[in-house]
C-alpha cells in the first residue's frame, strides 16, 4: 500500500479547517484535531486521518450533530451523568474527562457517565489527560455491537476499548486496548491485503471460527450475526469469559451508569447514542502522590529491564511504543495510506476546501474505494 | 479423583474449629470460614477447602500472623491505605472492603489500598461485599509472581485477579477472573492428571510455550523462569498486551496506591507482603439507583437471550454459573477431592481436632501428596 507523508502541522492545518468547514467553531476544531492527530501520532492509524470519512459521514447523515451542546443531568462532588445530545463525541469526551479532572482534583476521585454520544476518537486520549493533570485517568467507550458474547452467534457488545493512564518517569503507564481481541480495524486491514484471519480473531454468522474477513465484515455491516470474539477467544479454555467480562466492566461504567444505550441497541436505526465513561483518581488520596509516581516509575522499568524470551530484545511496558511513535512522527513527518488521502480530498471537495493546497497534488492511482459503508 | 461429599455445616463446623485453633476468634474464624467457604458453594474448588494447607503453612512458617490487625495509615473521605502486618488477608480484607462500602455510602465511592496482607481467597467475595450492600464493588489482589510479561521469560506480576460485582435481577453480575489466561491451580490439575497442557497457557524458562506442567510449577516455585502467559497469550497477535495490561491495572489498585510491594517482590526471603485494592461506588451517584440495576438486570438478560453459537444452548452472564453452583452444594452438599479431605486430616492432626468426627472415618488409600511446598 502507497504512503504520503505529511508533517504534524499539515495535517492539523487541514483537519482544523474540514472541522471549521462543516460548523464547528475554531476553538472546537482544534480540541476535535488534537484528538485524532494524537492518535497518527501514536501510531494508532485506524483512529486518526483514516477515521475521518466517518466523521464526515456522521456528520452527513445527521448522526453527528454540530451544534450539539452536552448537557449536565445530574450531578454529585464525585459524579456527572452527561446527555450528549447526538454532539461529536470528542467534544462532549473532552468536556466530560475535564469534570471529572475538576471533580477528583476537590473530591479526589470521580466518575462522569455519558449517553447520546458518537465515536470519541482513542479512549487514551482522556485517560491521557487526567495522567496530565497528575491523576490516574480511566476512559472508555461502548460502540457498535461487535463483540461476540462467549457461546453466543451475535455481536452484543462493542469492541468496548478501556484506557488507563497513570504519572510515571520516563513516561506515563499509558494502556488502551479493546476488550476484542482486536479490532474491526485490524480486520478491514487483512481484507484489504486479501489475506485470512489468524484463528481466534472472528466468528462467523453461526457462530463458528472463521478467517474470512470479508465475509465477517460484511456480516457485520448487515448485523447478519458473528463478529470478533473477546480477549481470549470463543470458549473457556483461553478465557474468552475474562474478555467478555471486560467488555462489561466498560458497558456498566458506559451504558448503564449514564442510563444510555447498551451497545446492542445503538447504531440500529439511523440511531447513535454511543456512551462513554471517564474516571479519575488524585494520587494523593493514597497519600505521597509524588512517592506514588517513583513507586511505579520503579516497577515499570523493573518491567522493561527483565530477562527476554528467546529470541526477544524487548519488554515494552504500556505506552512506550506511542512515546517512541510520537517522537519519530513529529520528527519525521506521519505517513498517511492513500486511500485514507483519497478520503480527505473527497472531504475537502464536499467541504469546497481546496484540496491540493491541503493535500499536494497526489497521484491516486493506486488508490481504492473506502470500505467504509 | 475420587471426591467426598460433605454438607455446607459440617464444612463450616470443620473450618471454623480449625481457626479457632490456630489462635483466631470465633468471629474471626467464622469470617474466614465464610470466604473460604463461598470459593467452594460458588464451584470454585481450587480457593476453598484445596487453599486450607497454604494457610496452614502459612500459619506455621510466620508468614501469617494470628494476632496481627489491620492499620489504617492514611485515610480520606473516599480512601484509606491499610498496613496489614501479615495478618490474615481474609480479615484484613473485609475490614477494607467494609471501610470502602461505608465511604462510599457517605461520599459515592472510595477506594482502601492494602499492603503487607496475605493470601485472601477468592476476589469475588469482597466485589460481592459491596454488590450486597447494593453498591458496584470491585476487588484485587496481587500474588506471587507468576505472569509473565509479553516478551519476558520470567514471572513478574502474579495471577492478578480482578473482580467486578453490581446488583441485578434475578442475580447480580459478578465477574472474577484471573488476569493470567489460567490459574496455577489449573496447571496443577493437569499435573495431577499427567496432562499436556493446552497450546497458549504456560511458558518455560526460556519464554517458549511449554506444555510439561511439572516443568513448569517447578520453575514457578524454584523462581527459575518461565510461568502462565497473560490472558491473550505470550505473542500481541491474540492480545497478550492486553492481559499484561490488566494485570498492571490490578498491580496499581493494589501495590502502588498502597505503596506496598509489587509482585516480584512478594513472596521472596521469608517474606509475603501480598497487597490487595477495593472500591465501592454507589449508583446513586448517577441517578435513580434502582433505575440502573434494572437497565443492567436487562442487558444481561438480553444477552442470555442472545442467539446461540452452533452447538451450544446456553449463553451465560458473569455469576449465573456461581448462582447455580451455589443452589446446587447448598442442596446437595460439597464434593471435596480426596487429597484436600487428607490435606484437612493433616490439619486436623496438627491442631490436635479428632479428624473423624469432623470429617468421617475416611479410607485414603487413593490420596496423593499435596503438591504445595
Amino acid at each position: 500500500m502507497d504512503y504520503i507523508n505529511y508533517s504534524y502541522e499539515q495535517l492539523k492545518t487541514f483537519c482544523t479547517d474540514a472541522f471549521v468547514a462543516f460548523g464547528f467553531t475554531v476553538e472546537e476544531a482544534l480540541k476535535i484535531t488534537d484528538v485524532l492527530l494524537l492518535s497518527d501520532l501514536y501510531g494508532i492509524e485506524s483512529h486518526g486521518m483514516q477515521r475521518l470519512v466517518r466523521y464526515h459521514k456522521g456528520i452527513e447523515k445527521g448522526l453527528i450533530k454540530v451544534d450539539a451542546k452536552p448537557e449536565t443531568v445530574f450531578e454529585t462532588p464525585v459524579s456527572a451523568v452527561i446527555e450528549g445530545h447526538d454532539g461529536m463525541g470528542q467534544l462532549i469526551s473532552i468536556h466530560a474527562m475535564n469534570m471529572a479532572i475538576e471533580k477528583a482534583k476537590k473530591s479526589g476521585m470521580a466518575i462522569v457517565s455519558v449517553r447520546n454520544s458518537n465515536h470519541f476518537g482513542i479512549a487514551g486520549y482522556y485517560a491521557k489527560m487526567a495522567c496530565d493533570a497528575g491523576l490516574v485517568g480511566f476512559a472508555m467507550t461502548n460502540s457498535e455491537a461487535i463483540m461476540v458474547p462467549t457461546f453466543s452467534r451475535l455481536a452484543m457488545l462493542g469492541s468496548n476499548p478501556i484506557a488507563i493512564s497513570m504519572p510515571a518517569e520516563p513516561y506515563p503507564f499509558f494502556f488502551d486496548a479493546s476488550t476484542t481481541v482486536v479490532t474491526r480495524g485490524k480486520l478491514e486491514v487483512y481484507n484489504k491485503l486479501s489475506k485470512p484471519l489468524p484463528e481466534g480473531w472472528a466468528l462467523d454468522e453461526n457462530g463458528n471460527g472463521s478467517s474470512d474477513a470479508e465475509r465477517v465484515l460484511k456480516n457485520i455491516v448487515g448485523k447478519k450475526g458473528g463478529g470478533i470474539m473477546p480477549l481470549g477467544g470463543s470458549t473457556e479454555k483461553l478465557g474468552s469469559h475474562k474478555g467478555y467480562g471486560y467488555g462489561m466492566l466498560c458497558e456498566i461504567f458506559c451504558s448503564i451508569f449514564s442510563g444510555g444505550l447498551t451497545s446492542n441497541h445503538t447504531h440500529i436505526g439511523g440511531k447513535g447514542g454511543t456512551c462513554h465513561g471517564f474516571m479519575a483518581i488524585d494520587p494523593a488520596v493514597f497519600g505521597d502522590a509524588a512517592g506514588l509516581k517513583e513507586h511505579l516509575s520503579t516497577f515499570l522499568q523493573e518491567l522493561r529491564d527483565a530477562p527476554k524470551a528467546e529470541g526477544q530484545t524487548r519488554i515494552y511496558t504500556h505506552g512506550e511504543k506511542e512515546i517512541l511513535a510520537y517522537a519519530d512522527r513529529m520528527k519525521n513527518g506521519i505517513d498517511v495510506n492513500i486511500n485514507t488521502v483519497a478520503e480527505m480530498k473527497n472531504l475537502c471537495d464536499y467541504l469546497h476546501l481546496d484540496s491540493i493546497k491541503y493535500l499536494g497534488d497526489v497521484d491516486f492511482s493506486s488508490s481504492k474505494q473506502s470500505s467504509y459503508k
